[in-house]
């Protein structure tokens, strides 16, 4: 590779020239043929050379244009709108702190116990590296999903579960499957700022309750299923997202009944669960998989990178939502992503992996209450566990305007209103508690005040 | 574990009941706790026993339900529709031959560059096992694919170049930004079955034209446009689905002219290229990336299992379209996936492997032209590379009862009118030549078309 190199370097071979033939230059070199053809291959791949097929190997014309993480860097300018964090959280640069993004530190992850069972995928069956899955997905981790879910109190049979590429993808299905243009969605207000996002590209009108510290506002509830009579729900019952919130177990059967009078489907994504300090009441455990959709993943625990979720619903319903991933992703969801999830957790590693994390949590949380508290922003409430911190700023500031001053300082920070349908969240802000440690979060979120303090003050 | 599952079985331990704690049970047994804590845990991932948090171990009061392949099994009763094929083969028993099926066998997968671009994986950096993918995709992935776009000519500029989740999930994506339900949108006749799928679940009007030896029938394709006035149109160029036809560089060209006259989209899908003998035209390429939009992935040939495609385009779209990907999968494709496929085409070793089933699929043509010939089955025409062969049946008969019948006999096969817009396509079918090999094909066939035999004869 370095001889080639050399020769392009010094012009003895220009562009569009033809490459020495792999006999030749293996006798040139001293070395076997093959030896020859593996690094005409690898300069092939770099860019350097191109092969052209059934006629030998040439110098490029045009040099690979170089491609840095800097292309991919957010544009600073975008509107705070559901799209905001998201962007701005996924392609930051590497040295940008992340107070509003939703998920762990890398460093927070199972590396070990991903490697070894990545390793075991390479040890593994050649199709499950190979072939598309069955469009159920892998019947290993869906065996170890139904033993969770009789852990839970739900009987899930076979038929009523399949996995999906992730849990947004599986939220997305299902609204493909449910929703029209022009028809209505509830969410809660605050909710999960994706949820936003993803229910604008499917161009239904969204509607919202206020949620409490027990859920959804039970009478607000009522009186919009009835005004507005929406097709579907989407909330996230344990560790309610981004409030830390936990559904009390009258709130969900009195919502439950709601729905029922009003033929209202509901969908639970459960992706916090496993941060719970002891499960709390499941709506889809007291309804039975009947209206109520349990969704989940291994996104915030295992890995995002894996990309795999699961749906859990009626029969009738799967089997519908099996055609539709069928049509829109072909296959099942990744073999290798199913095996590296349901390696790590056959290996029994995953409780206590699961200890580790809610004990670092809870240590975590605390210590952002204390960092945050001197700056005047407060927890609405303290959740029992999960990595959110939904917190009120001091009276007058808008969080937009700070989350746009810090974000120039290379901190990322989650202003309320992107979780608002209503917009009602102005001076709220979700912190993550396990990217609060960098002292420069409470050094930036002090100036980032200093500079957005409201006007009339 | 073996001494839990003894006592769960004589009974010793009934359903519900706590185990003994870890350190009363290592002493038992004389190992050391965390020995009994794995133990323990393995037995909690395989249901035997469950972990409440913070509680202990206790012996399931509930027996994980069975679950096996044969759960899985496609109902043979369901419609010959465009999903027909998809499930059928997608879900098949392993025992089952599939002639009808749109994949390589596994065994001609390069497993040994795939494990070792996954040990690689394994061995490489933790973010990459763990996190969200930047929302675009893996930089070295796409570095790849501007190299190789810049092989067959086409500049593309990496604001020009996102990830997905499968070349499937790119063909979605970019219907999901274009269409609206009723829009209407053009595809050839025959066309891959799940373009048909796919724009079924967007709930668009399809309209057709038929595909010659040298791509659509330019006429027909201008009348329609001009009468049916379609946003989009889906085709394979290089070796199209189902027929292996080659769109010639004078049809790409009046194509061309004939969808800027009416402002048509077009979605090239690539995924056939690397299977070309040598590279035909390409709209891509003669528009340069206009109006056309470039979708590929590599599950043809690498992996299937990785799930990872992408898409060329206009920047003012792949924005959008990014956006659109966020909003409805989070994050971009995996980075596991990525950097599994990246890894064997940065090795070098793609070209070889291509080259050899490109040898390999030479011979299975003509074999299968051989097998095929003497029940009366011919080729429409004979392709310059892949593996279908569109062939006529003889006179008078239906496909998809052939199919239909051959499938009770454990054969998969793909009627010709599951590609059809038109259903005109009742007497022809396609088959896939790497998986004609085994004698049982044309053993079934040849039985199957005895009982299907048209009754005028």
């Amino acid at each position: 590779m370095k001889a080639i190199r050399g020769k392009i370097a010094n012009r003895a071979l220009g562009p569009g020239d033809r490459l020495p033939s792999i006999r030749a230059f293996a006798k040139t070199m001293q070395v076997s043929p093959s030896t020859v053809v593996e690094a005409y291959d690898r300069l092939a791949a770099d860019g350097d050379i191109r092969a052209k097929r059934g006629s030998g190997f040439y110098v490029s014309t045009t040099a690979l244009p170089p491609l840095t993480l800097a292309e991919d860097l957010p544009r600073t300018e975008r509107a705070v709108d559901p799209f905001w964090v998201s962007r701005q959280s996924l392609d930051a640069d590497p040295t940008t702190v992340k107070p509003g993004c939703g998920w762990l530190p890398a460093d927070w992850m199972p590396h070990e116990d991903l490697r070894r069972a990545l390793r075991n995928v390479a040890r593994g069956e050649g199709p499950v590296l190979s072939d598309y899955g069955s469009t159920r997905g892998s019947i290993a981790l869906r065996r170890l999903l139904m033993g969770r879910f009789a852990d839970e109190g739900i009987e899930v049979f076979s038929e009523q579960l399949m996995l999906a590429g992730s849990g947004t993808q599986a939220v997305d299905l299902v609204c493909r499957f449910f929703l029209r243009p022009g028809d209505t969605v509830l969410v809660d207000d605050p909710c999960y700022f994706n949820f936003r996002a993803l229910l604008r590209a499917h161009q239904v009108k969204v509607v919202s309750v206020p949620y409490t510290r027990s859920g959804p506002d039970i009478p607000s509830f009522e009186a919009t299923l009835a005004a507005e009579r929406p097709r579907l729900y989407l909330t996230n019952s344990a560790l309610h997202n981004p409030t830390g919130a936990t559904l009390s177990a009258n709130t969900a059967h009195r919502l439950l009944n709601e729905a029922a009078a009003h033929d209202l489907i509901i969908v639970e994504d459960d992706i916090f669960a496993d941060f719970e300090p002891e499960p709390s009441v499941r709506l889809a455990a007291l309804d039975g998989l009947n209206r109520v959709i349990r969704i989940g993943s291994f996104s915030k625990t295992l890995s995002a990178s894996a990309r795999c979720g699961y749906i859990a619903a009626r029969p009738d319903w799967i089997a519908d939502l099996v055609d539709l991933q069928v049509a829109t992703s072909f296959g099942g969801p990744s073999p290798v992503a199913a095996q590296l999830i349901s390696g790590v957790l056959a290996s029994g590693s995953y409780r206590k992996h699961m200890e580790g994390l809610r004990r670092r949590l809870a240590g975590a949380r605390q210590k952002t209450v204390d960092t945050l508290r001197p700056l005047g922003i407060e927890p609405w409430l303290m959740p029992r566990g999960g990595f959110y911190l939904w917190c009120r700023l001091p009276d007058g500031y808008d969080s937009a305007d700070v989350a746009r001053t810090s974000l120039a300082k290379g901190v990322v920070l989650a202003p309320g209103n992107v979780f608002s349908a209503s917009q009602t969240a102005t001076s709220f802000m979700r912190f993550n508690v396990a990217h609060c440690d960098d002292p420069i979060v409470a050094e930036i979120l002090q100036q980032s005040l200093q500079r957005c303090a409201p006007s009339s003050l």
